[in-house]
């Protein structure tokens, strides 16, 4: 029985909420990824979303064309104010991700993606910069100055690898960095610009991002590198198999800047991740699994203590990378499948999302927090293993003395939330009725009950002002628990005898 | 094992969708009301809503005044525009009972309710009748003659009952709907009008009012009288406690007009239940309760047997003949609470909602139906001591040897969705809350789960085109289970071994 | 042609969204009601609202019951939270006022309003003070005391006047202001609470009122008091007319108390003008007219210089004082009609939410503010005949030089919306239509047409910072015009002569 | 005066709301796309859409892959259920051309639009029968065959010109019909196939259609053609001018398949114009004026007697054939701009949605409609010089004596909406404010605000049974009048000049 502190405690950050990551910008003019996001923002709320293709063809902003001879250019912001209203309107903000490159402006024919990315230098310099002002010389304008400048601005994507950037040029990166920066400040001083968005095994480039800043007195306000723990991939049909390495290799990751940065002129800037996952590939399945929400249930409570942010990605599986899904479930990214189906990792967010803001403790297999109003939330997870090689423990029981309310006496009335390998599992019901890839309405309705998680309610008693909580957990299970204290309103009169039905006395 | 035919069964009567029970008509202006409607229409989709009130102040139609020295009428629709608009637009027709009396146009004081309704005789016939005649002209201009052919008019409510009709005085009741119905075919032959709405031990008013109709040559289009069951009540603060009847009583009752009309000139015309409960009480505990549900289940699946239509008294807690109610459960009469919580019963009819048009086998504790599409539905409930005075048996099990698809062998896919006394049951949930009484937003939240049916799915083999379901049912439980063959489109190369977390081969 | 300053102006006081009025609390369950208060504030957005019936039968709070023989009361809040909820939801605080008398606490039988609101003294003090406490205490529960704070108590509604508190009966009125004030502090001495909510012509009673709080050291956290410009009424059938007294009257009544109580000790407080309107009667045809959007604009315009807050008596004409309405238009107090159709005072405040928080300029028939983005609003209003004995005059004319962005040179966008006897005018469109008393559907379309403000756009001309508007207005016309500087995107290719059906060059 | 007779008139055809297109079938996952579609169909009600492109890549139905050494093909419907699901939900069916071809299955790399869709033949027919097998057995299976019967299915887009079909090989194409025709029947006979959805100037390829058809015995259900009348383009950036010819054209198109097919097998099949508009090209301004509407109202009110459907291209201008737009106004072909601001032509629709189902006239410059309830609805537009070339006439009169309901004696309230180059014209407010390629939101209030046609209403004196009216319209001008017989319910009391504010007597 661990006893938890009646506090004071220290505050939960929350960074986890912070970002989320999103399939190609233009995608978001669908419905269905509004509908994603909308529901994601009234359970979750996430505060930043990022995502690819700002500057791509598919968001048609850079525009040449040829007037008397001369070639000139329009920047064109149909779809981008689009995609910016609805978000905003969603009480999201965009985290900017300038890449990739216009078709028109690019130096080479290098793709990236099923909807090919372009991942060349630009080939006019003075034209890229042209774009770079504009885009954001046209959001200050329509949004605001002191809106925009919320906005973190990151230069590129990945440049350390050459499937994102030609030949993974590091001077070419350093160059395109240096220019894209000062362009944005020339638009406005405080506007927020930062990189080099690098893939997880790249510290190398990261200090030498740091010499290159100093060197050439760039303006860097963050940094960012994404996190993943896959192994390499293993093919089949329209999917992949992967090794996992453990949940905690992500917190390393997390922290990896601020150590590589130490001593630098970069250090104590803030620090992005501005992906993560576990499998860096949207045909895993495993990101369908309850074994996924345990697995990443102490990265996601603890990631705060190493990074101002680090982004889920991403929200849904309205994603087009390595094509258009073939099935409802299809290892996809999401925390939403198409269709608005909630996979149990979403349930690991909505219960953070619960959670209160004083934190007063902290365990392997739990977080407990406290509310303003009083209310005691208890996140507990069963432990896994880690490489997911076997399935984790049946049953694992986590023991919890709680303060609960003010008064020493009474009872508590507990409110619990579950989801494991059965319950709140739409992936479970799909496999049980057949794996269908385009489900029917009425087989969509059985998914959305599925992926309801399971619900309970219990009375305990209080004493010294403390309740003694033991949770069974199921493998693989994540549980919220909310403790509050109970007031009892039964009138005198009332016999629960006396109810038709009932229990004779 | 019962062996459920593979059929052609007959029809499932949905005579239980014909209609359902209303507080006052005014009370259809409010929000509540209409979003609880809409609930409703969307889980069960009734055909006709029948309330009182429509003549009453409340509606505010009935309005004289004086103009140059002279007593006129305005007949002002106001309000009741604004309540048919509604129901229509929600997909539920009127089935209007004409009462009570207008203050103005009342030839007493006596009336019954806390909000007052006047069942004192009128005044003046002749303002009665232009009274009536007003109103329906105004329903056919607005609404189109074909429309309102439709909508059944009920003369007046349980004249038998001194305190719905002064002194319960027979030969005033026949002279009133003589007059009224006469005014009715006045504005257009063709519309329905019927009584006399008894109370259910008047059998032998319905035998004279049969006589009445001949002698008279009055137009009756149908007939129509209430049934309950619950015997004297005993009064605690705001509520009551009530003897039952055997539920096969209603059935008795839904064929009394049938029985009693035999051989008289209103032989063979509709019969409908235009009230029918358990208890005749708005504040008695019985109706929030899982016992409820299974006492009312082989009524609510019989009843078309017996009548054309027998409306469940009422819908929602939205109701205040004893007054407003004082706490979220009271033993209202409602289907939903306010809030619109969903009781056990409310699901009893969401369940018959989705059980198929073609009946293939009833019996004692369910009823297996089949949807034109070849799904397979079973209803079935836990059997109850009908008195009520000890609970039902712990467990009870049915066996069906089920026909589903058309293949002779392969495995079916069976969703079930269970509420007993713990699951699918707000009452309890907030009876361990400490019965708030007028709950806080988050306490309403875990009602709202706490009101959402148990689910579960699994499969079943078929063979020779039949798969064998044994369902083991907790007290007082009703479930419903659908079963579909199912279509296996796992691709070859899956293999749930290689899913992380999953089971070592 | 008067050259409105550059500015910096003053801060034009937004007194007038302050508060608005409402029928009776319970009518805040109605949909119609819901509705129009969703429109009312996404298109003005008043921050407080208050209505009679708090403590009245309809919303059902007090209720006794005996139990083994003994009296005592519940305190029963199932409506009364939904009604906060409401107005919360949709972006509204209550204005409390406590008040009527529960009929179960009445000392005796007369009663106000068709609704029979109880105004006699309560029969036992403590029982009431109880009821003060337990929905205090209840509101604090529910909302958290930081919110209920920012909430005015008013104890009763006009006093002074026999119909609303029995007999006028001052010295009973100070008891009950006593024990009820410290009945509010006792729950929480933050709480804040005030009257007198006198009628217009007692303004000795506001004296003596000042007297009595200082004699007796009563709590008093702010002073209210009514005003009118209506005469006696002249009765039709469900209707009157009264004259009118000079708009400017109103602001001398908003002055009123600032005067009376100078020297005092309750000089300096918050005075709220917790009701206002021309005519004191729900059923003078003048509110549903274009004359009052006229009468009243230098009373909206200017009422913030004398008053803290000024309450429009009524949002909507979903109200019940003298009966249920019988016609769309029976001038009703309503803003907006039922079903929701703006009348011409709605259009004056929607009008006045959007002008600018700075003011520049105003005059005799205009105010011209500045928003924080530049955009310059100018609201006119034509000039009318106070009494409304005859027509204002058929044309009349407003010249302003106007400041406008920062260019010295280019041109205004210049949007304008207009209402007046003709356009934006509902009234006039349904007496077109013969006055239908409760219009059918495509009627209602047609009338909501109709309650479109008049919109027009042209381009002005802008030198050395400014634009020479010149605005007709027609009789009684209320106008808003908008003046942004033009940027002109028009491309250098664009040939509007080349446009098909285009005018020739 | 023209005497409109009173009638009975015959049917007025409603072939001009059987179809309207679209842009390719994936942009139908958006969200404006569907907001628009949603608009649409509340205000016109078309019953079928068609677009391109459901079977090219942007859908990801075609899907090969390889397993265990064997090239496989999945088909995937992950977006296309999207699509019908949300067109069905709209009330609106598809009409389904099948085409372009999937990448992996074409011959070659030729490809039409920015959004690259594949136009050369199958490389392998087999692959192809078995994708047109596979998607009409999957639409059966999830539809049901009753509703899929009701969609026509087209083979291909305008395969006479080189860029839809590769090098416009009509052999080729006519094994294309053959092939796919019977692989349609195959899965069910009774589904429509039919084709050949040629361009306007191909009417020597219909004659062949017919010859192949009969001497392959080929199933043909219905035949297809498309109809335009704009000459070559004149370019500018991001647009094009073009001449046009007259708008009697367009009917004499719709009328050519029945010409040509006399005497053939095809003769009397339902013949469907499933394209038509002035210009094919989307950059073409005209589309966005009130000329466009005034030069199409005698083709949409009479096109029904030439054809069975005659389908406007396109609804919305989302759509991206020649890339994504680059301005709000940009002489697309949509009804509806981005951000669904309503068009003139779109206002044309609307009016027709509004008329009776009885044609009583039809003129030059008006149809004169009854409906069901009595109503009657003239329609009028002004004249247009139909080359464009010069602006039509300032002023047009229509003077009609028409028969007004069925009193002799009375009044008519008259109900007018317009559209001309001022009113309900966006276009004109958008030029106003300067052309704004992305317009602000304060913009877009005003630009929905400029786009509601202008209103007015007044009455007309009945004379034996007929009203005179007499319309002026100004240039361009397009106009529904809606005249319903008077009903005054204005009281005996009520004296206007008793008003405040009203005209003195």
């Amino acid at each position: 029985m661990i006893r938890v502190p009646a506090g004071p405690g220290g505050r939960l950050s929350d960074a986890w909420r912070s970002c989320v990551g999103t399939g190609r910008l233009d995608l978001a003019l669908r419905r269905d990824y509004q509908d994603s996001l909308a529901l994601l923002q009234r359970d979750i709320g996430f505060r930043y979303l990022r995502g690819h293709g700002l500057l791509s063809d598919g968001l048609g902003i850079h525009r040449p064309y040829e007037w008397q001879g001369v070639r000139r250019t329009h920047h064109s912001f149909t779809y981008l104010d689009q995609v910016i209203d609805a978000c905003l309107g969603l009480g999201i903000r965009p985290f900017l991700e300038l890449g990739f490159m216009p078709g028109a402006l690019a130096s080479g024919e290098q793709t990236v993606f099923w909807w090919r990315g372009n991942v060349t230098p630009p080939a006019d310099e003075k034209e890229w910069t042209g774009l770079v002002r504009a885009v954001l010389a046209h959001l200050v304008d329509r949004y605001g100055a002191d809106e925009v400048r919320t906005w973190p601005i990151e230069v590129w994507n990945e440049p350390d690898l050459p499937q994102f950037w030609q030949d993974a040029d590091e001077a070419a990166y350093h160059r395109l960095y240096e220019v894209t920066a000062h362009a944005v400040k020339e638009v406005d001083a405080a506007l927020q610009v930062g990189g080099p968005a690098l893939s997880p095994a790249a510290d190398g480039w990261l200090e030498r991002f740091a010499e290159f800043a100093e060197r050439r007195d760039v303006p860097v306000d963050f940094v960012s590198r994404h996190a993943y723990t896959s192994g390499p991939a293993q093919h089949v049909p329209f999917g992949v198999h992967q090794t996992l390495a453990p949940a905690s290799d992500l917190l390393d990751q997390f922290a990896a800047p601020g150590r590589v940065l130490e001593g630098t002129r970069l250090a104590g800037l803030p620090v992005h991740i501005t992906e993560f996952n576990s499998s860096y590939r949207p045909d895993n399945p495993v990101h369908d699994t309850a074994f996924h929400a345990a697995y990443l249930a102490p990265v996601v409570t603890a990631g705060g203590d190493h990074a101002d942010s680090f982004s889920y990605w991403t929200f849904s599986d309205v994603f087009e990378e390595t094509g258009i899904p073939t099935a409802l479930f299809h290892g996809g990214f999401g925390l939403l499948t198409h269709r608005q189906v909630r996979k149990p990792t979403y349930h690991l967010y909505a219960f953070m999302a619960r959670t209160g803001e004083e934190r007063l403790a902290r365990g392997d297999d739990h977080v407990v927090t406290r509310h303003a109003d009083g209310r005691v939330t208890v996140l507990a997870w069963a432990p896994v293993d880690e490489t997911g090689r076997t399935p984790g423990p049946d049953r694992h029981t986590v023991r919890l003395s709680v303060p609960v309310g003010t008064a020493p006496r009474g009872e508590a009335f507990v409110r619990r939330s579950s989801v494991d390998e059965e319950r709140g599992n739409a992936y479970t019901a799909w496999r049980h009725m057949g794996s269908p890839r385009s489900p029917k309405p009425a087989q969509l309705d059985v998914l959305h009950e599925a992926a309801e998680p399971a619900r309970g309610h219990h009375r305990l008693p209080v004493e010294d002002g403390r309740a003694d909580l033991t949770l069974t957990l199921a493998r693989h299970e994540i549980t919220l628990v909310e403790l509050t204290p109970l007031v009892d309103e039964t009138p005198p009169w009332w016999d629960e005898r006396r109810l038709l039905g009932g229990e004779a006395p």
